[in-house]
């Protein structure tokens, strides 16, 4: 069967074959998949249902890991919302190809409990004291990327700031055009390249961890932006809801890959040079966004 | 309304509205709609029928431009394939989140008339005497990153090579291990983070320039990198033609900005440094992946 060269790739990756490598040639080059299967319990860490955000949609679950470590009183907001029922029965509004999804009250009707309708930026962060696992390569927009306790981040040693980058699968919260305007009523995710422009403008909250393609296969907004024009486009929020308060029964168990271990910086080399017998010109390189970030159900 | 990030920004932008820049406080910033608004007739260029293809799905046509300039012999192939409608009846066989979306010939039925089954690849070519509007910002994967006649590419001043980028909405030809198995006879479709790591590893041969939302919302493949399991999931190809080979009534009529401009530096600069009200850091930088290719109705 003839396949592209993705398929091919990521099939061998998988299958765990591959050619010599050419600097090895006598040493079968390892593949994430070869990293993953030897890796250890203790370079996987649970998702910790408080931080855990499950988003209830027609089609199924999608699971959010909130970041407490970069925007606290967003977190402890969304947590708050989400205690209340406060998204329960929105909608998402928007989807942007190549740019985001988002949901939000779109009639302002929802009242507010003990959450805040806004808060202060948590645009950045102090570097100092973070465990911060950086890569090696350039980056078009930060003098450093890597990641911090599994989310992908930048970090400026001039400044001793840090931040959440905007990748893929990535979740803020949007506000309008003071800083100060966002706070977690309305959340959008990254559905397409990675919008970096948006660092330090917007706050982060977290990264959908698993159920991404319920999110970026929703039909595209006709209107503006990617705004649905009709209300009937929208698709609907059953419930969101904090993980830790959904009965045990009915929690997803996954287990995310720590990012401050050997076997993590392994996975980065497989990945900066593929070695799979398909590839012919390992780049040598990675960017913040393309290194994957693995989720596996709790053993 | 409450909007995200995203929304507020690229609304400003749409309607050309934006606050003082910080170093030009009195001078309203331009934006991209500016710059647009003010290009001229011969910024832009129309979309060549000889090499423009028509994929037409049930949900409609979408647009790919191919680049000669880049993999002469697999665009003239590509051309010999549609004139033979080999591509017709065929289906889209797989759609791997964020990465690509696929089609071929599943059942390997189809014969071949004048068309090549394999090529030799088309990995890169020289930069000697190639028009390259250079990006400043530094890349992750290339020595420098531009803009060739209209598509994203790369350029290595060490070895002469220029080669085009794998970024949102790029057309490759799918190969096997071998380098040299391609040919045009599978084409896929980059749907989310730039997979730069397979640059100069497969043949890119063009880019959709229209209806890339009916590819990025198919419903995911559930079997191993994305393919699917059942024939029934596939999204059957009506037909892939050659705009110049359907009727004149019948074609899409599009410009696509040239990158050859100063309008078009000028639009890199609006983007490197967003000064929509929204923005409160602009970016400085931009990603040759994050640089917008306009496309618009031939007025």
């Amino acid at each position: 069967m003839r396949r592209s060269a993705a398929a091919v790739a990521v099939m061998l990756l998988v299958a765990g074959a591959s050619a010599p490598g050419a600097d090895a040639p006598n040493v079968k080059p390892r593949t994430m998949a070869d990293v993953l299967a030897a890796s250890k319990s203790s370079d996987w860490r649970t998702l910790d249902p408080q931080n855990t955000l499950y988003l209830e949609l027609p089609s199924g679950r999608v699971i959010i890991e909130l970041d407490p470590d970069f925007a606290p009183h967003h977190v402890a907001n969304i947590k708050a919302l989400a205690h209340e029922h406060y998204f329960d029965g929105l909608a998402i509004v928007r989807a942007q190809d190549n740019f985001v999804v988002q949901w939000n009250d779109p009639d302002h009707t929802r009242a507010f409990g003990n959450a805040q309708k806004t808060l202060a930026a948590e645009f950045s962060r102090s570097a100092n004291g973070l465990p911060f696992t950086v890569l090696p390569d350039p980056d078009t927009y930060a003098q450093e990327v890597g990641f911090a306790d599994g989310f992908p981040a930048a970090r400026e040693p001039r400044t001793h700031l840090a931040w959440l980058v905007h990748c893929y699968a990535m979740v803020g919260a949007g506000r309008d055009n003071d800083v100060d305007s966002g706070g977690g009523t309305e959340l959008y995710v990254v559905i397409g390249q990675a919008p970096r422009q948006l660092d330090r403008n917007v706050t982060l909250v977290g990264r959908v961890v698993q159920g991404m393609e319920q999110l970026s296969t929703l039909k595209r907004g006709s209107g503006a932006l990617g705004f649905y024009e009709k209300p009937e486009e929208r698709t609907p929020i059953r419930s969101l809801r904090l993980a830790s308060e959904v009965p045990e029964a009915e929690r997803s168990h996954l287990e995310i890959m720590r990012t401050d271990t050997h076997a993590f910086a392994d996975l980065i080399e497989t990945r900066r040079n593929r070695r799979d017998e398909w590839y012919k010109v390992p780049a040598g390189r990675i960017d913040v966004c393309s290194v994957p970030l693995p989720v596996r159900p709790r053993p």
